[in-house]
């Protein structure tokens, strides 16, 4: 077990006494203390409930810990003259919920803290009444055994809401730079408005409405301003499921030859002209009073937490969805624009209407204006998306595995290219699915033409047919305008082959231009929330970076949260922090006819084609097909590949970024397709890349507030012998770029470019690097099972890696 | 999608008056309305919130609603006359979560009820005043598709909570015989006691004081006196993985021979003679206020939701367990004590005191003295043992998955064969895992040596050398005094492998020879609980249940609720109602020679030795042990086992109760034991039997109280090719029963008769029975891979099995 934390700021001694005096650790008379074993006693008997409590009960509490092995605290703090070191960490692992004996021995505390990576204070071994105060304090920023910090789990046993009556404690409530649970959750108040968009994506002649469902503090009722966490989720209003699987594209069908062209981007460049806008509605009176209200099913438990902390809460789910108006776009700057609109409200720059219909207009006079977002996939799409506008009033975005640029989600190099896990989606299926005012039998009765005929625009844009670049998917880059004035945390999983590393790679590098602060945490997981696991302290890190945004703290978040944090994947619960992410690589080039690699099947040639009944079994088991493909043994797909091993490693090698691989290969055919990915081979317990609960429902985000699991990565239980790190995909004919097709003769040879998608992996000393060409990939390109033979030169073809450190093979 | 409702009660009109009336649905205004369109808007209208929620608002939910395919239920009731059976459930579908177009179509919403299975009622196209609000009491007790009645959906929305100033509103308050969610979960109150047991089982010369938790309604504080629900679970305080999994025993070691004996069951019955008792605490003083508090992490669903309505939910984790006194026993009489001490308490006959220390007494003056038990597995155990002591004041428990003898559980005449998945687990593994005493160090360090010895006593007791019968287990078999004096209602999964179908089996039977009155729910499910799912109304069976026993509310619950209710394992979302469990059934006897089975291998010999590596390979992966023994085609256990498989079904054959073998076998050793699987063999997808999530957070329990998964047992993604549906294991030495040890001798044929577990299994037509004989059960039993010949005589061997219906085959 590691528990790493990087979200402790260190303050001086003089604010540790004022902090802990501000959450009533430290009273008027504990302050005054001198002996440091008497205010140890106070100390740990303030850590238990006086609000309902007995000091009898409280006493037993204390008296249950163990000082040293002979002692327990509260006798030692009777008995004893001084606070040892030895016994200030015995009882701090024990209130930490580390277990003696079993996670620790009383005669050693300091051996346990190191293995488990927790803090030891710098002290000799009797601690002074001062040194007393800061290693409370910093045990109090300690993360427990369970996923939280000490302060966290004791304001979820209700410490904080014991002091409920008292009107002295601040509310928000700073500790250590981070918002406490200070707010009473049983009492929060949830409205309902109608913000107006700039949009009329319905074309009905009246500008789009835009439900917003707000979840705030009592407190604002009293005069409380509070800042606002902002969650555009396009299927929080229920999503299409049925409908849209019906949608769903066959992708069992041929590769077709494409036309070539000479097309350059001005040929292809979206048309930005906007469409003229219908007049605002009137405004007809104004309220400070919804009249609106609502409960929800799913909500973010990230969001949860800060809701005891004094922020609000806000969820839209956009054009298109239930109670809204206009019509999906998938990606479209009208989309974004439907988030942004909500921003503008909170920031007093847009109205809304208390309903749908009397236009009476009510602002957000609750909010103090400053705005974060936060979610995963198309939510975290939707805040870069707004980011990148430069909104007033948006001061972070929290994006978790966001996409920045459609193109590569559904396509790659000219090829239709699915996420994974979702063969045959596209942006029709996707706008399908969250066109939730479908769900709603009278609206949709009015839409539903409307919505037909914005369907079939999406599929006739995407272009299945040739998987190029076009006017569609050039209106659903992301990056092509950045006006970002806001500081940005990405969030993503290095096996996230839904949403791929490119589009966080993209973003980020493109942010560098800009001058902003951005940081990056790249974890184990593929499409997860970080939040509630235990070896990183993933929600401090937010909290401190939210207080900081968003309460405008003075927290120093911008120094205190790395750059770049990076969880290694060799080594469970091990997170380690980075200047930067494939800028710091020394990059090498190899031959593919080197001899340290090994042709496994000595072919340089392969077909496409298999058996009809193999083909049958893999589109239906695609693990299988994989397996077959990627595995070092013999198997039914050897001559389907070419498969190159190297020597095993001497040292450990980390890919740090992008690699490339320039193929000199020929198609027996007009068309073909080229994929390739990169393996760690080696047997190896590897880290698993969905979580795995540690505790159910272990965390506690607030008092008599929502219930979390705890979790982690965890290792496989069987090793397995290989791992796909990394793999690109590229249409022969889009050879130059994605819009631009060039002609293929037959038997000719190409040079060709592949990029795979940027990554950081570390391939263990021992390990062997894998390079695997093959063509149809049945978990992510159309299958076609054609009879096309592959011919790859492997000595006029390069393999480029991105190295860190000096242990290039 | 079925939706199976059970426990609906069919009122009379001045009945549902009077009920719409307490719930606020009908009015003094709406009961005098003698339109039935006028009736029927204000009824929709109702249905939305009025608190918080303008009537502009609640217009243009209404208006959402479709009723006719032209015209929004709004519209209808101002533009049509009377209200049409077609336009009433086109609107009560839409109320239930269905979708237009998607679901069902609104030129016939009557077709969708009955293919839901939704009730309708019988009336003509137009409804009077008084059908409609029958129909509409009808519609708020019809399950959503969401997993709840409409009713309970609405309180989750608020509905009852917009009365929270209404001190008319009845609190508690029930509709259709259940109790409805009108308690304020946000101020619920939080104590602790110490309930002092007549049991000093760590011998420290004290009695044994038990800590309880409470959460009560807030309501209680004004004179509210309330029901409890009581969950008594060793798990509750913690449990000792780690540990625990340290002691778990070794199962890679050969049989042995036993040494012969003649004992009969005085020779084994346990002694009951009861140690001397330490005076009971004297009584310092009392109050009323409890002076201890707590927060929870895990608490059970079920409790929680009635929580909400009206009942108080108690903890209690019994003797050995954190904060408590005493050591684990696993399964003794010490341990039903340490839970009926607390029902004690609860209905007045025993103390508590409010810290460990004071002897301040405190009672339970909030309690109406009627106490309802909950849980599964261990604590379902717990409530069955409580149950048969006849305690006074238990007035029910709802045994989920509870085990009845001990021996049952961890041995198989004569046979250590472990609970499923639980590969060397027993009593004393069960012991330490649940003695959380030792996570507080400074108790733990007092009862350490109490507790090791204790431990030790338990692994001598149950005595895994012989696997035999004896006074261990005569002391923890729960069936040998039944005193019970209250109804019960049993649950159990017809997949559980882990606390098997004899355990509910013999208790049913035992229990009914006793005047109480029992109700068995029998699920496809392994180990699991049964609330949250969409096909069945359990938790409204529950409901209706604990509101007869505990608020003793004349609801008709013992003749409303199926005497035995079977989820089918071949239709999806199938429930039927049967009179009774096995009793039913036509004996059929089958010789094992019939030419019906085929004897797939041709053996009637087989080894139970495989080879080395062979057998590594399995014990490291039972389930492809498991796939060899049973596939039907070639495999490398086909010299290990016998396999017969019947002709192909040519009707449906239900296998309801306890099917028997009688084998006339030999084994080549003086050592020797026989397995038997019968096999459900048909290429089917079937039930899953752990739950899969049809929604995240989907089931709302109360206003804004817990959310829960809504889940199913939904089909296989893919089908398989067969399915064990019961087993038997006995050691050859033991053919007379499970204490008396025979002699074996090498070659000698005997009778053996095995009786299968429990089931009620129904096999299709074209599927076909199989029967396989084999020894070594690498997920039950020991795995010693001897060489041991077994011969089957299957000329003079019979199988047995119960059918129901006329279909025997």
């Amino acid at each position: 077990m590691k528990i790493n934390q990087f979200a402790y700021v260190q303050p001086s001694h003089e604010q540790i006494i004022k902090e802990l005096a501000d959450i009533r650790f430290l009273s008027a008379r504990t302050q005054k203390m001198a002996d440091p074993v008497m205010l140890y006693r106070a100390l740990l008997l303030k850590f238990y409930l006086e609000k309902r409590q007995s000091r009898a009960v409280r006493i037993r509490k204390v008296a249950n810990l163990m000082a040293t092995p002979e002692l327990n605290a509260y006798d030692y703090t009777i008995k004893q003259s001084g606070v040892s070191k030895t016994a200030f960490y015995n009882v701090a692992l024990q209130l930490l919920g580390f277990q003696v004996g079993l996670d620790f021995d009383l005669t050693d505390p300091l051996a346990a803290l190191t293995k488990f990576s927790l803090p030891i204070a710098d002290v000799a071994d009797s601690l002074s009444r001062d040194q007393l105060i800061d290693a409370w304090y910093r045990l109090l920023n300690t993360r427990t055994k369970f996923g939280q910090t000490l302060i966290d789990q004791l304001a979820g046993q209700g410490y904080y809401a014991q002091f409920a009556g008292d009107q002295q404690l601040k509310r928000p409530l700073f500790f250590n730079g981070k918002a406490q649970a200070v707010f009473d959750t049983s009492q929060l108040i949830r409205d309902v408005v109608y913000v107006e968009s700039s949009l009329d994506t319905d074309h009905d002649g009246q500008r789009d409405l835009l439900k917003a469902e707000i979840i705030r503090p009592a407190n604002t009722e009293d005069g409380l301003k509070v800042p606002v966490i902002f969650t555009a989720s396009p299927y929080d209003q229920g999503t299409n499921d049925k409908t849209a699987d019906r949608l769903t594209h066959d992708v069992n069908h041929p590769l077709e030859h494409k036309q070539p062209n000479h097309a350059t981007y001005a040929d292809i460049e979206a048309d930005e002209t906007q469409p003229e806008l219908p007049a605002p509605r009137s405004i007809k009176g104004s309220t400070e009073v919804a009249e609106e209200t609502f409960v929800k099913g799913w909500t973010y438990s990230l969001n949860d937490y800060f809701l005891a902390r004094g922020f609000a809460v806000i969820y839209s789910a956009g054009i298109g969805t239930k109670d809204s108006d206009g019509v999906r776009t998938t990606g479209t700057r009208d989309e974004t624009l439907s988030a942004t609109a909500i921003i503008e409200w909170l920031h007093g720059d847009r109205t809304a209407f208390t309903n749908r219909t009397d236009q009476i207009k009510i602002d957000a006079w609750w909010s103090n204006g400053n705005v974060g977002m936060t979610g995963r996939s198309y939510l975290g799409t939707l805040s870069t998306a707004a980011a990148l506008t430069g909104v007033a009033g948006l001061k972070t975005a929290v994006v978790e595995a966001g996409i920045s640029n459609y193109y590569d989600y559904y396509r790659e190099n000219g090829l239709v290219v699915a996420p994974g896990g979702f063969q045959g989606e596209d942006t029709d299926v996707l706008g399908e699915l969250t066109f939730s005012r479908e769900q709603t039998a009278a609206d949709y009765l009015k839409i539903k033409d409307t919505w037909q005929k914005q369907l079939k625009s999406l599929t006739t844009g995407q272009d299945r047919a040739t998987g190029n670049y076009n006017a569609f998917w050039d209106a659903r880059n992301l990056l092509k305008h950045v006006n970002v004035k806001c500081d940005l945390l990405l969030v993503h999983g290095l096996n996230d082959w839904n949403v791929k590393l490119s589009h966080v790679w993209h973003l980020r590098n493109r942010l560098k231009q800009e001058p902003i602060t951005q940081k990056l945490i790249l974890h184990q997981g593929q499409h997860e929330y970080l939040n509630n696991f235990r070896s990183v302290d993933y929600t401090d890190l937010v909290n401190l970076w939210l207080s900081n945004k968003l309460y405008e703290i003075e927290n120093h978040a911008n120094q205190v949260l790395p750059d770049v944090l990076v969880q290694d994947n060799a080594q469970p619960e091990t997170w380690r922090t980075y200047q930067d992410w494939g800028a710091d690589a020394n990059v090498d080039t190899y031959s593919l006819a080197d001899r340290r690699f090994t042709n496994l099947n000595e072919n340089n040639t392969f077909s496409d084609h298999l058996d009809e009944d193999l083909f049958k079994h893999y589109v239906k088991e695609p693990s299988k097909w994989q397996h077959a493909l990627l595995t070092k043994s013999h198997s039914k797909m050897d001559q389907h590949a070419i498969q190159l091993v190297s020597e095993p490693l001497k040292h450990d090698l980390v890919v740090d970024g992008q690699a490339k691989i320039t193929l000199r290969a020929a198609s027996s055919a007009d068309i073909g397709l080229l994929s390739v990915a990169l393996i760690d081979y080696g047997k190896a317990k590897r880290l698993t890349a969905t979580p795995q609960v540690l505790a159910a429902q272990k965390i506690i985000t607030g008092y008599q507030w929502r219930k979390d699991d705890l979790k982690e990565f965890t290792l496989e239980k069987k090793a397995s012998a290989y791992k796909k790190f990394t793999d690109a995909h590229l249409n022969m004919q889009n050879r130059e770029n994605t819009y631009r097709v060039d002609d293929l003769r037959p038997g000719q040879f190409y040079s060709f470019e592949l990029t795979f998608q940027p990554t950081f992996w570390r391939l263990l000393a021992g390990h062997q690097l894998g390079i695997v060409i093959y063509a149809t990939d049945m978990n992510y390109t159309i299958r076609g099972n054609q009879s096309i033979n592959y011919t790859v030169n492997l000595d006029d073809s390069t393999l480029t890696l991105p190295l860190l450190g000096a242990n290039a093979e």
